[in-house]
């Protein structure tokens, strides 16, 4: 396949390739989930099933030309629907898990719950979201904004694993993953982290993420821009054409993903990796465009 | 005065005033840094001493209609133009020093000597910066993308107090300024800033840094749109409207400054602010603007 360079193709590769996943919402009562879910009903690759909520939902008239589509499971609270929706995830029922308007922290419990829960043993949950910028040519993915706080060198490994398996499912083929630092030196003095990055690195050459290129420590713009890299005589395998920025902790990843949405213009999808299922967790700012192109998102990562 | 809402409104104003500074340019042999030395020529704020490679230097024609206002020191090596230069500023002959082409530890160790330095003992050395964004109605001033990789409690005071002075020399009556953070609860657990970020508060609210408001922890959206700020539900004196982003580190500082300058179509002005004057310490992939709006910046810095 070509590979998806922005969010409309992504969505008309999944018209394409003829995917239809099913999504289990929990609590979808809140006005923004319910336009990404029947844009995702309307294009084609969505099927629903509403967890928690469904009088509010069925009251909306706007599923009607969906009827056979959509289903709905009855909860009596927000705790009820959540663990609910986690247990047709388990069924193998629901391909994608997205919350609707419920705490995060009651649908994390579900999902992290040691019995009844989504998350296999050993691993590792971690945020990772696609950014479509109005001055870059194709979509940059990037990790971990939200979820975990400061990686461990094992976390952070599975969070390039993550991403290549993910750019991958977007048809490109070897991609190049940059583990984003403020300096283009290794210090292990002054900057811990630049150390751990040579290791995996090192682990991405030897094969054990597949098929991409790893580089670092390097910063945004010369991850992301063949001058800067150029200007600063720097000799990197990614050439400033980066697909995945690798953040070295969540101050960093978060400060990018509310920058390029509030000052470039930018269009996000974010999904929950490690779970059964990918995890559509928005923010309550998020914008139902948002919330949709993280149900196209979800629909290839795995 | 009315307060400076861009890099235009800052040089109108130096021209109003009848500012007129005198720049220690140290190794100004490369293109960019004498096309921002010559503007400040021409819009009238600025007198020069370019120290060290003035042969070159002298080579350039475009000098000539400034004659009086540019004189040159010569200097055998990089290391001697940089004491140089300090010394000047020691001596009371210059108001601004600036890099040109030179190592930055080159012309940092000269700053920094504590014989012949121009530290005060005591004082912080940290880089404060100010971005233009085509998204946002003011400047945004920021601090520290550069230099102190992880401010210490009493750093982050000075890096608090700079900004309040130097916006106030923008004439912002009372700044607002953000502690970031990537979340906007206190949680001393996982979050070890936000902790130290309550007493940065309460020494603000007790007048330590004069006149100024700052609040946090904020994340840069709920930091600088007020939309976001209501959509979450929190009471922020900032109003969403920061004129300053303090960042917990150099690593979300510099993504900051490197996302916007690359993705956000930004404009960006930079200073160092502890030595006895502040220093314009360009990095090599600075476009000639910026070195330029540093340069005027800097005329304002004290």
């Amino acid at each position: 396949m070509e590979s998806i360079k922005n969010f409309k193709e992504l969505t008309a590769h999944l018209a394409v390739a003829g995917v239809r996943k099913r999504a289990a919402v929990v609590c979808g009562t809140d006005r923004s989930t319910q336009e990404a879910v029947l844009r995702g009903l309307q294009e084609g690759f969505l099927d629903v099933i509403f967890v928690g909520g469904c009088e509010d939902i069925r009251a909306v008239g706007a599923w009607a030309p969906y009827a056979r589509r959509v289903t709905y499971v009855e909860a009596a609270t927000p705790d009820e629907a959540a663990r609910a929706a986690v247990a047709l995830v388990r069924e193998g029922k629901a391909d994608i898990l997205m919350k609707g308007l419920i705490g995060t922290d009651i649908l994390l419990r579900a999902v992290l719950d040691k019995e009844t829960g989504i998350l296999p043993k050993g691993r590792v949950l971690t945020h990772i979201a696609a950014t479509e910028l109005p001055a870059y040519p194709k979509l940059l993915f990037f990790t971990d904004p939200a979820v975990i706080p400061y990686p461990t060198q094992e976390q952070r490994a599975a969070q390039v694993g993550y991403a290549a398996r993910l750019c991958r499912n977007f048809g490109i083929a070897c991609p190049r993953i940059s583990l984003v630092h403020c300096s283009e030196k290794v210090n292990a003095r002054h900057f811990p982290h630049t150390e751990g990055y040579a290791d995996i690195i090192a682990r991405a050459a030897a094969g054990e993420f597949g098929a991409c290129l790893v580089d670092g420590p390097l910063d945004v713009k010369t991850s992301c821009c063949a001058d800067s890299l150029h200007t600063k005589g720097i000799d990197s395998p990614l050439g400033g054409e980066a697909d995945v920025l690798v953040f070295p902790d969540i101050e960093a990843g978060n400060v990018f993903y509310k920058t390029v949405t509030l000052f470039c213009g930018a269009e996000t999808a974010c999904a929950l990796q490690g779970p059964l299922v990918p995890v559509v967790l928005p923010s309550r700012a998020d914008t139902s465009a948002s919330k949709f192109y993280s149900l196209a998102l979800a629909c290839l990562a795995d």
